[in-house]
């Protein structure tokens, strides 16, 4: 499709996917050396956990062609309940229906999209769970889109209220090097998206959301949503290794599975990428890898 | 808005709204007794469960009007892990977004909807889940719906084809009383409305589910609706019975928690219902009552 892709982002594909790769591999080494750690909890009984890595393949299309595919990285441990990390490059047509949605789809329904997408759930209701995606899209237009955001148990706790400033507080850096309006933006437009209207509540404390990134300067968004990983890379491991120590009682284990609930919720009425993979036939395992693996209604 | 709604469905919202609130008695009624059924595998070590009662009221209109409400009836017993049965009567006005998708609506947004709704989980694995549900609705049309669909945890054992089989041979003689396409078509309705797509799979054993019935005969039609409920009343109750003796193993459990993962993806993806509630400024907790108690996304 490279004649209907703008020359910019296409030449960046290698690179993005490249870069989607190796992210990956240092958030998963960052995570199994958290596993390693004798400190949390758990460590005295239960042996680390390891990420495991499974690939899959879209169906190919309609003329035969191959449609992408993608790697789940997935780790059970003892300081992570469920954890997963995916990198997934996927390409073809939009149904009729979605195209219209998308901005540069309805021209020509081709698109190229590839990206990173990170849910920990954890087994101490003191840690908070964190998501993180970046990805870039190409349809007759190019963008990056992506974010990180934070899910204490507590939101109004001094230890979530001190775990989520230090996430803001790296996602503000990230953004102040390469724009000052990004930081105020997408953390506005995360907290707006990260809401569940028929809760009228929050899913957790926030961080930065950004979509349609197109400022005209493709390396730069490129930058920057390198940038994005970076911080997440350095902060969140940060905030589970400050918390993973401390041990829980029944009770907050129990109001940790209802607080998933919301989580569920969230993902299953409102997120746009759990809808943007079903709609464009990604692996069902990899898409909803983002639900906690224990939760209760009760 | 009694100028906009057809007379005979308006002669009928009153009977319709005593016969909901009847249908509910009897089933609490029912469920009540088997909780106090020694033969039940916890009722050694558990006492019986009792519905408790709680009444909900939509917010009142922009110009202050009552806009209806309901209650919820629910019941955390020792058979039933969480059962709810919900009636409502709700009126008001259609948003503009949703009113393209209702018959009727789009001339006039007023609407009036009354009904029962009732969602089982059973700490056995053993017995099949189920839902039954049925509802009059008024616009500037009025029709009837609802239906009723058994969700074994193993669709492939004996027992559970057995309990499929008197579900389903119970839905059919109510519908062969009223119409002989009743059944065929309703049961494929059913089959058809509770699949998962994203999973290419169906939620259940099926039963029947019909909706927009407005044959000309509003008497028929609400006979039918009614013989549908008191057939659900008929044959769950029996079904459970059957199977709430037999003990099950902890990894029958387990795949039990993992199914309720279905269960949740399609009434948060998929259910018209859900949808419906969540779109009216709905009760939250009587929505999404139909939850599991407890569910695994391993």
């Amino acid at each position: 499709m490279t004649d209907a892709v703008p020359s910019a982002h296409a030449a960046l594909q290698p690179a993005a996917q490249t870069w989607f790769a190796d992210l990956r591999d240092r958030l998963c080494a960052a995570f199994e050396a958290i596993e390693g750690d004798p400190a949390s909890v758990l460590a005295p009984v239960r042996p680390p956990g390891r990420f495991t890595r499974s690939a899959w393949r879209r169906p190919a299309g309609a003329d035969g062609s191959e449609q992408g595919g993608g790697v789940m990285s997935v780790m059970r441990g003892r300081v992570f309940e469920k954890v997963g990390v995916n990198i997934s490059s996927v390409w073809g047509e939009f149904s009729p229906e979605f195209r219209r949605q998308i901005p540069g789809a309805e021209e020509d329904p081709r698109f190229w999209a590839s990206g990173i997408s990170l849910v920990a759930h954890l087994h101490s209701p003191h840690v908070p769970a964190a998501h993180m995606n970046t990805r870039m899209i190409v349809t007759t237009k190019g963008w990056f889109g992506g974010g990180g955001d934070l899910t204490p148990m507590r939101l109004e706790t001094e230890a979530a209220q001190a775990d989520a400033a230090a996430f803001h507080a790296a996602f503000k850096a990230a953004c102040d090097r390469h724009h000052p309006d990004y930081y105020p933006r997408f953390k506005a437009w995360c907290d707006s998206y990260f809401f569940l209207p028929h809760r009228d509540e929050p899913r957790g404390a926030g961080g930065i959301f950004f979509d349609h990134l197109a400022s005209g300067d493709v390396a730069a968004d490129f930058a920057f949503t390198r940038d994005v990983g970076s911080a997440f890379l350095a902060v969140y491991p940060e905030i589970v290794r400050r918390r993973m120590g401390s041990a829980w009682s029944a009770a907050e284990r129990e109001h940790q599975l209802v607080r998933r609930g919301r989580y569920v919720e969230f993902n299953l009425l409102h997120d746009r990428g759990t809808l943007f993979g079903l709609k464009t036939g990604g692996n069902i395992e990899a898409i909803l890898m983002s639900l906690p693996p224990e939760v209760r209604w009760p």
